[in-house]
């Protein structure tokens, strides 16, 4: 039996009861089931609504807080930190990039740094809503250790997104990149296992360290970084940047969403906002990007017919589509919504009831 | 018949000297020096003193200015704009540093932007810059075209380098990371040309634009970006960072170095320099870069034996083993540099007259 694909509206509403119900202010459950909505509406499944249930298992055993007191405190003129206090990541993004993009307006640049943050979800959440208030951005955070540095074969670096966004012009799309640092997905190695097909032998280590084309033994062991030292790399600055200078746990320290129950994540994160426009007019900068997506989709493609797409425009072209057909949730993504309704007695809407 | 390594002193006086002949002022004579020299002290040949002739060769053609009047608008209170005048790339980029350097100590956060640039060199040189000063950094650069826009199979996109810095702690080595955007150096798909040795399909297209795993047929072709659309994404970045926003040549427009003598490149940078102590004092972000350092390095590694690395650290081995034992410059490289002493009329010292 195949399940109708959800409105994304009648997703967004339940999931804001849950966490209403979980104790989080009505505008603040609104932020985090908007951006949970949002990555299902983009294709990004991994951070959808198929992760409500860990985040109110958390609120349940006290390790986020649901009417947390973040607080923002001033570092330097153009640079904020927020304390999260152990609030759903989504408020703490959105309340540091909020910070950062105010600081960009007065001083062409600026920066918020976050500590004592949780999983925040989906980077490109964060780099819309800068786009949206016509602000270029970057967006980073570190993570708990999901691939090793580069030489190591434990895992110690997270697989955190690199994400960098940019208003596009008057006909083209914007930027929006939000890239895993891993070399490839863990979903995609999980598929190549299922169909017992090999790897190559640059994706992954086996649960001993070492490098294997066996998707299978991939799949119990760690990703390998993007590019080998490059991945790692860019990991590596995001600890430094997220973590070390934010005052959050870092270098293998961010406590793990799923595993690690005996303490808060302490995650960190850090927000860079600039104003696209400073060295001509808004129009002239709509113009140029304009012209840079028109002359990229103008290179002939690799494939017969092949369109070249800008970094979130494939993305933003799910979104559209979903926004007017439904999203289709996974039947395990649908189960952890039910069960987290009777859990926390929230009535099962029709669309769910049949799963 | 071997060469003997060339002293580093040796190197920068007599490039120097090059570059005085040819009508640059001392001090900046001395600051492009010493950027070429350091990138053959790091290994990274391909930016060393091996480009001495095609930098005079544009100075003598009246396509880089050797007197240029660089100069320096405010555009927000913490944001610079660097107009290079066509002026050599070492003392626009040196320049640009320092004014994102001077803005984030009275900030906490400064961007300079720069246009009408030229060849830069070597980005890490700039990171060194901010890194001495106490500050974090990121150097980005657009350049001409050689590395096609994901889904595309003509060059379009720079193999512009992401570059990011910051300090160490009292005992472990800074970040330095300073990656092309391709997936490989084109040196590697030379020797594996003349090994007659196969590369992976995801390296190159071959002059058709359809992937090969002839190594030969790829040298004839392009170098595709690192990771696929990830590695297309961050030097499309670039094109938006330090082309579209500088006012700068960008979307294929930027100049070659070596082939385009019809006009200047117009290259675009990007810097943010950022003060690493906001969130606490300088000694305890050293702490914490330290204990960055001591547990990555103490994570068990791939190979038996193994020493785990941060980025910019061997190049920063290679540095000191080449500061004592001098530096192995290739044949051509010194020819190159003959022929340009030649040309210029400043004599041939001892340590090249034997090439």
């Amino acid at each position: 039996m195949t399940l109708a694909p959800v409105a994304a509206d009648d997703a967004r509403n339940f999931v804001a009861a849950l966490f209403a119900k979980a104790g989080v202010p009505a505008a603040d459950a609104a932020t985090v089931a908007r951006c949970l909505v949002e990555a299902d509406l983009r294709g990004v499944v991994s951070h959808g609504v198929g992760r409500v249930p860990i985040y109110l298992h958390r609120i349940a055993i006290g390790l986020v807080d649901p009417v947390a007191p973040i607080a923002v405190e001033e570092l330097a003129p153009a640079v904020a930190r927020i304390d999260g206090a152990n609030a759903l990541g989504f408020l703490v993004g959105s309340r540091a990039m909020a910070e950062a993009i105010e600081r960009a307006g007065r001083f062409g640049i600026g920066m918020a740094l976050a500590h004592r943050s949780t999983h925040f979800g989906m980077a490109a959440s964060y780099l819309r809503q800068a786009i949206e208030a016509g602000f270029a951005a970057f967006v980073f955070t570190n993570a708990s250790p999901a691939m090793p540095v580069w030489g190591g074969r434990v895992p110690f670096l997270g697989t955190s997104p690199f994400a960098f966004g940019a208003p596009g012009g008057e006909h083209g799309p914007p930027v929006l990149l939000d890239m895993a640092t891993s070399i490839v997905a863990r979903g995609k190695i999980r598929r190549a296992a299922a169909a017992g097909q090999p790897i190559p032998p640059d994706w992954a280590l086996d649960k001993d360290g070492q490098p294997t084309t066996d998707a299978a033994a991939a799949y119990e062991g760690i990703i390998l970084p993007l590019g080998g030292p490059k991945g790692s790399g860019l990991s590596l600055m995001m600890e430094v940047l997220a973590g070390v200078m934010s005052g959050s746990a870092f270098g293998g320290e961010v406590g793990n969403q799923y595993s690690d129950e005996d303490r808060p994540q302490n995650v960190g994160h850090m927000f860079i906002a600039l104003k696209p426009e400073l060295a001509m007019d808004r129009a002239a900068y709509a113009a140029r990007m304009d012209a840079l997506a028109q002359r990229a989709k103008a290179c002939p493609p690799v494939k017969e017919g092949g369109e070249i797409l800008f970094p979130g425009e494939p993305e933003a072209k799910l979104e559209a589509q979903r926004l007017r057909d439904g999203i289709p949730l996974a039947k395990e993504d649908r189960e952890g919504l039910v069960e987290a309704a009777r859990t926390l007695g929230v009535p099962v809407p029709a669309w769910l009831a049949e799963t």
